[in-house]
């Protein structure tokens, strides 16, 4: 039977899990794989950590090079996370030939191309599906499930963080801060949230996926980025009257003007399948022009789900040798051939407050249809004493346009304030 | 640059489908998969079919033997379905040591144990994604995407006909035998719907899954089998008033007991990600002892969708030398060493006639947990005269103690009759 060495870097949560399925399921891989793949040896400054997983002490390497010049380590898996020391360790177990397993979104965001350079000159395996959306099979599945489809859009749920706040906030009425806070509590989120309330966990996660759905080089830099921090029960209150969920989507499209890439809030009907993915799950929704609609769904993040991402790339490292390299310019200079879009077209939700008084919606109307604007559906509340929120949906437009629209709704005299603009889909 | 030759066997609508991505797409899968696939020729007795795709006519082989005796030809693709010729076609092409792609999930399902002799004999490669639950990659993710995993579960809508009539009875209140109709004359149903309404189709996709799945030979004589002919309107709306969608399910567990494995309407609740699954959408819904829940969604059908998984499977071959072989007892006696369960454990929804009289409820309740069947919910309307029907919904229990306990109550003075008893997932 065919032997296949692992070397874990890094034991945190992560690195447990895949320890724990590793260990746990080795005779289970020995039967349904015809592959026996052993934990050859870990690299985890807390030895005591390394301990408690049942690891020998033995087995606990004192440095990166211990690690990749042991003869028996096939694959490294790297779940230390950050740039740092992260970049250097994977960096030397590719130029020693050890294919390489990643859950790291950072790095692979930002350094992908490098990394395969010295992947592909040392005939090393790069492996990352556990980079993004955690257990559920979306790298897989665009590059050896859907290869004979033109992909023309991606729209993701994919940071169970964020998802979890704006549940918490759509289902139970909390505040973004009351929803941050439980999820603190419970785990979902950082002490310093940032990476993931501002959409960078998010912008990285796109930056792959896209980039592998568009076979082009898609950057970080080409993401646009908002994150939620600014977002309001009312909101999601009112988009919840009017048949819309409110998500923090990645989404990604090719079209005919260019590519669009660009991570923010987004409202999604009801009826779109997105909008029930909810708590801290993620979801992947793809349009190939062959297969038509498809989305992937499950767990995100957490030390298992992960796991299972990370076994399941060492699993196919194992059994074949022809790996996966990008089949575009992996490089900086690959940007300058790809044509982005930043007008961005799209239907957008509109809040205003305004004066309760004749004529006010018909003057708001008016400037938006002279601003090329189309109108699909308007929700006014009268609920306060001369100062009343109303809700415009618009059709597809672009995001110019709408701009303008508003600069001038804004100098009317009727108009308090426009309180809230956010992209819809359907 | 890497040549592979392809034939196609048989020109319907998938055939169609998929020599017009193989042709369409042929510069793009040169740029990303750095492949060049060609179709080399096609089996077709109607020549002008092949002509009005734009296949030239000397591309249309007269002979089976033609096709396979061609050196150019390294994939046979075969799309003609049911057992014969499919069967002499395909046998015929793995001999030559071809390696063949096939939608036909009745002769898989079928006759999978000796193609695979033949395929390992002949060193060929045999892929069947297109065989279950069309464009989305679930054998993939199978095989390829969830290795690190025990299934625990695998629950489906795979038949896009039955969900399609299913969801106009709920949605639009049509009878079973109006929504065939609409379903025969949008051509989603055959003139002759057996195949699909009474549950065989789906057996023959779940034989397949949950035999990768649970890695044993799960045969579909093994397969508890039931379709959707005698479903009422009535049953879905008192199903909708207690929060539950009925869905024709495919169902595997792999249990302590051993493993079930069975086809019926099935009621999941609302909250289930299988419950807003309509039209003729397909979606398999995924638990692995590591990642947890998975579900994946999408077309299941039609000749673009199944086209995309067989072009994904041509390329997957045309890129990696070591192809899937079932890892477990692929024969008849294979079945022998698995434990299969009967008496299945499940949640029933339950609808009696009765007379609208006081103490009713209590005796059928007193029955029930004399039984050992614990109910979780009751629905009683009072709506016809002296006879009202009575929805009772059950906790988790074994099917032998329920049918033991609706034997007992429809001997009951009070009860006319029990009009239905289905079989309900949270």
């Amino acid at each position: 039977m065919k032997k296949l060495g692992v070397a874990i870097l890094g034991l945190g949560v992560v690195g447990g899990g895949t320890y724990k399925i590793l260990n746990d399921n080795r005779e289970y891989f020995k039967k349904t794989q015809g592959l026996d793949v052993t934990v050859e040896t870990v690299l985890e400054k807390n030895i005591d950590r390394a301990v408690s997983l049942g690891i020998d002490k033995s087995q606990v390497a004192s440095s990166i090079e211990e690690v990749v010049s042991n003869p028996n380590v096939d694959v490294v898996v790297e779940v230390i996370g950050g740039i740092e020391p992260a970049k250097t360790f994977v960096t030397k177990a590719l130029k020693s030939g050890k294919t390489v397993v990643t859950s790291n979104k950072e790095l692979f965001a930002k350094y992908w191309p490098e990394l395969e350079v010295e992947a592909k000159k040392n005939k090393a395996g790069l492996f990352f599906e556990a980079s993004c959306v955690g257990g559920v099979p979306i790298i897989r599945t665009l590059t050896e499930g859907m290869q004979g489809n033109k992909i023309l859009s991606i729209k993701g749920i994919i940071n169970g963080t964020t998802n979890y706040i704006l549940t918490k906030m759509a289902h139970e009425g909390w505040s973004y801060e009351e929803a941050l806070k439980e999820a603190q509590r419970l785990g979902y989120a950082e002490f310093n949230p940032t990476a993931d309330v501002e959409g960078f966990d998010a912008t990285y996660k796109l930056s792959i996926l896209s980039s592998l759905a568009f076979n082009t080089k898609i950057s970080i830099d080409n993401v646009h980025r908002e994150g939620i921090t600014s977002l309001t029960k009312e909101d999601i209150q009112y988009g919840k009257e009017l048949g819309y969920t409110l998500k923090l989507l990645g989404i990604g499209k090719n079209t005919e003007n260019g590519i669009e890439v660009r991570v923010h809030p987004t409202f999604v009907s009801n009826d779109n399948p997105l909008a029930s993915v909810n708590d801290s799950f993620n979801a992947v929704h793809l349009v190939g022009d062959a297969v038509g609609e498809i989305m992937l769904y499950g767990r995100g993040a957490g030390a298992l789900p992960t796991g299972s991402a990370i076994v399941s790339d060492v699993i196919f490292a194992g059994k074949h040798t022809d790996y996966y390299y990008a089949s575009f310019d992996n490089s900086a200079k690959g940007n300058k051939l790809t044509k982005f879009v930043s007008d961005f077209t799209s239907q957008y939700f509109i809040r205003l407050s305004v004066k309760d008084s004749a004529g006010v919606l018909s003057k708001i109307s008016g400037l938006f249809a002279k601003n090329n604007v189309s109108i699909k559906e308007v929700k006014q509340v009268s609920e306060k004493e001369g100062k009343v929120p109303v809700v415009i949906i618009t059709h597809l437009c672009p995001e110019s346009a709408v701009k303008k629209a508003i600069e001038k709704i804004k100098s009317l005299d009727a108009v308090f304030s426009c309180d809230s603009v956010i992209r819809l889909e359907d």
